[in-house]
């Protein structure tokens, strides 16, 4: 039986969209813009259309689709697929989404966290593919993760599980967005980075990006620094070393608390690569015991930017399997 | 059939053994000196009467015996049953101590980490006996812990897993002894109780434990500073509030990665009550998303300072019931 799953993920700007086989195989792609500002209703017919034309270009009969698993930002109930009120989908509010798509689509649709599905993505079919135990952290505006134990993720009783941009990692640090102190996420997201940057400006270090930012610091973004560090600015290497160091000090806690066989990272941050991966394998390794040290391989995604995409694909044949 | 399993909680001080139920009630107990010092033949000669004792206080036949758990202190090698060199039992060096038991008791012995089998304990038949999922905390010289998820012991791939008191709390703070810093056992343990009142004695403040030291700071132990807790002195309700704010900044990181039903401390430092768990809740709560952080309740051991000893017959109940 030649039966397909098809992943969505989506993100407050683009619905990405992938067809994916059982054995994880990628057959055909769709991507479009969210439409968010227009309202859930629009959200849903663009992530119909997106699964439809997937299978079209994946040459797939739509009698073969088993089942749609979407990638959603929370909050969220996972079991139910209702979708609370995501900070970047106006509008939202406790929307039944894996019931909605489920009505248009005619298969089950299952929904879940998107950075438990890039997790599941990695672990399934991407750098973790051959490991029983993983930790991946999706670094953007903000810091997601995923855990997996076992070779199932750690969902946690009301499925808020693996918020691993919310460990602590300095008490009374940096406000964080989530109303907390000294969250990971408040130095190693690419936001956190900026802030970094920002308070090296203040206190008056020399760096190129006071030039390129026009003297309106407002405008340095994570790109900014990046093109400063390929230009060989020194404050935006020690940028960059700091939120590594940040980054290996919360996956050195991660890695005494789970012994995982391997932590992935994900988001466009990565590919600074051994910029970025060399203090982080560094601060990891000294703040962890040695054992589980040793063991956990520090790896980039090896599904690149189709970690979700794939991901949700993933989730939506796992839990279909368990269902039937 | 009246089958029962032993626990075996091996210290550095004491060897504690209960004989338990399979529905995990005690039956009867015994505990007599380790003789650590005498060295390992003389360590497991102490173990194999204490359970012998423990069977006639219990008034059990040995050939109901089905099993032994062994709470060992790490690192260790739990599939195997060898403890490597653990600081405080002198002379050990790679103990097959579950095959040595084994050969003298005629019935499997598993040997398990002394934290995980508390947290198991607890797990098991103490204050989470109703929950699938918990965090268990070890408060003493150190801070140990075990975390259950899905109704089973997260051990990671080498059996190192759940070093709680290892986790970062503050980059660049205190040297730890494991040779990381800013662990929370370097904060939150009786030792890092210990080195915040040292620390703000230095400092100057007023406290009446510079006279019950006799002026030799160096004598100020968790004792002390307890007492001078009970005899109203404000420092030692800071430090005490201290250690409680490091707990639940850790105990909120750690809602925050696992979304449990339940957080169990255990130790001795628990009996301070309110003064100790009224901060950690509150600090939790700050530092944790409101979904997970309400969920979670924080409470003491049910099982006092026996979580050890049944938990470490709990474990061999379901190891050998897993393996039968």
């Amino acid at each position: 039986m030649n039966s397909v799953v098809v992943g969505v993920d989506l993100g407050g700007t683009n619905v990405k969209t992938a067809v994916v086989a059982r054995n994880g195989r990628l057959l055909g792609k769709d991507s479009r813009p969210t439409r968010a500002t227009e309202g859930p209703d629009v959200v849903i017919d663009t992530m119909v259309a997106s699964v439809e034309l997937a299978l079209e270009h994946a040459g797939v009969d739509p009698s073969d689709l088993r089942a749609v698993g979407v990638g959603a930002p929370g909050p969220m109930n996972w079991r139910t697929g209702v979708v609370f009120s995501p900070p970047n989908l106006p509008g939202w509010s406790d929307v039944p989404l894996a019931e909605l798509m489920s009505e248009r689509l005619s298969v089950p649709v299952f929904v879940d966290n998107d950075a438990n599905v890039a997790c599941w993505g990695e672990f399934w079919s991407g750098a973790g593919r051959e490991v029983d135990s993983l930790v991946c952290l999706t670094l953007g505006t903000g810091v997601g993760g995923g855990i997996v134990v076992g070779g199932r993720l750690v969902r946690g009783i009301d499925g808020t599980a693996a918020e691993i941009g919310h460990i602590c990692v300095m008490r009374d640090g940096r406000a964080c967005n989530c109303g907390a102190k000294g969250c990971l996420e408040a130095y190693a997201s690419v936001t956190g980075m900026v802030r970094t940057a920002l308070e090296g400006i203040d206190a008056g270090r020399p760096t190129m990006l006071t030039r390129m930012c026009g003297g309106d610091p407002a405008l340095i973004d994570g790109k900014m620094i990046s093109d400063a560090l390929q230009q060989g600015d020194e404050f935006a290497a020690w940028v960059m070393r700091e939120t590594a160091i940040w980054l290996g000090t919360g996956i050195g806690s991660l890695i005494n608390l789970l012994n995982p066989e391997m932590v992935v990272l994900c988001g466009g941050m990565i590919a600074a690569g051994d910029v970025l991966f060399d203090p982080i394998r560094e601060t990891a390794l000294a703040q962890s015991f040695e054992v589980p040290g040793q063991r956990a391989q520090i790896v980039p995604a090896g599904l690149g930017a189709d970690s979700g995409v794939i991901g949700a694909a993933g989730c939506a044949l796992q839990r279909y399997e368990e269902e039937h």
